[in-house]
């Protein structure tokens, strides 16, 4: 039951596309990730997922239109649901989301973090 | 799948301690909740909580110590622990727990909101 900063475990990593867990609670996690680009078009099967901008801004890309988001603003993509964040900068984000979910879902490739480490 | 700006439905109500719905994803509910004063000690039975401060900041009480978190500051109770919120100034919350939570847990009170509106 310690507090968490997310300033400054945003400080402790610099890579993008990789979450980081900062908080698990009743099955979920709550993740920290910095991005930059575009990462593949992806769903997940089971997990509905939040994205919550800490610092920066992005768009949420859905097949049929896109959503720009900037710092306080939030976004939950259903399960089901190809998405496609894109980051012109790079942004800062919160994640929640159940404790199964892999970052890249159904597409897989390079970008998957399977266990996402602990900071 | 609207984004929603948390400045923006903070402005939609001054009430304390009245906490309001403003995303749900896999059995769980996202609520802001503005406080000043003294909440009952109370634990949960089945849910943890993440309270995490959006503008202020507040004391978290447990009874062999307390936490003060500021702006961007956030902490886990996890079911069991007796808790208690204090806010000397008025602070803004952005919570994360199962949408079965009922915010005064154990303790019921004139405090207890059973069903929590969405805004």
């Amino acid at each position: 039951m310690e507090k968490v900063n997310l300033v400054e475990k945003l400080a402790c990593f610099s890579e993008h596309w990789t979450p980081k867990i900062i908080a698990g609670l009743n099955g979920q996690h709550v993740k920290l990730v910095k991005a930059r680009g575009e990462f593949p078009w992806h769903h997940h099967e089971r997990e509905d997922e939040l994205f919550l901008v800490v610092r920066g801004w992005f768009r949420m890309e859905f097949r049929d239109r896109s959503v720009v988001l900037r710092e306080g603003e939030m976004i939950v993509v259903p399960r089901g649901v190809e998405h496609r964040p894109v980051a012109d900068e790079e942004v800062s984000l919160l994640l929640f989301e159940p404790a199964s979910t892999v970052n890249t879902g159904s597409a897989g490739g390079e970008k998957t973090v399977a266990r996402p480490e602990w900071i």
